[in-house]
């Protein structure tokens, strides 16, 4: 299988890994709460972003071929695993 | 008001952070989906559990004291849009 | 302590309960998944609405009345314990 | 394709909607708003089981045919539509 071109996700993901950095600096400067926690928010908006992002190259890739060759059962049952947490983020 | 301890927050945010840097290094590895879709769900929960930090120190100090001096409404109002915006991340 | 209105909660989950027959019928009927997969969204989305109306009602009313008399602390801890489910639905 | 049997979503959902009724006596009784919202919360999870039940047959069914006969990248795209919007209950 080809590798997946993973540029959208490694950005996302920088982007994420900077905005932690922003929090940080934002509780050593004790800024107000609902402030700090809105940020913490839109890091977890980037997490979720990516993360559907990998499950649909995953559903288009990994899936596809798993069904074309007569094993996408147990693929089915990881992506279930995964929805399910999904639900408790 | 005394500033908040926020050692606890900085550490889960230095544990995310890190936790980031490993799914960078897993993307470039080409690392298989669902590996990788189960260590950004880590990071959410780690996310999640820091927001829950800061929302529970807002309410035992800041709406506290806002409810003592006559001006909670507002502070509940500002609770729920973060309440709001929990459901959707 | 003043009985709550709850005109609009009641409201709301009337609409629910309708929808859910609703989506009975749709399984009866063999709908397609998907459609059938937005309906039960759509429930569940009147039941998030109807929990922070609770909410916040509940955060107006006894917990502010509980900070005035001293005994806030056990109305936050209850509360932590709603909102660290609420992400898990 | 074969009728997909609903038997366990038809039951899950009859308990949901059972609940809901108990909810709406709650509100009736003027019951604490913190049980209440437990009670709200537990047909939350009841419709998230649902839902999962639901995606789980229509993984594979729909879009494993959907795949053989060469046209499973429209399902992909529906899946991830419904998913986008799961995290936001």
């Amino acid at each position: 299988m080809a590798k997946i071109d993973r540029t959208k996700e490694t950005n996302l993901l920088k982007t994420a890994r900077g905005q932690i950095d922003g929090i940080l600096k934002m509780l050593e400067d004790d800024r107000y709460c609902i402030d700090i926690s809105k940020q913490i928010l839109a890091v977890m908006a980037i997490l979720k972003k990516t993360n559907l992002e990998i499950l649909e190259k995953h559903l288009q890739n990994c899936v596809k071929e798993a069904f074309l060759e007569g094993k996408g059962d147990e693929k089915v049952d990881e992506i279930m695993l995964i929805l399910d947490k999904y639900y408790q983020k």
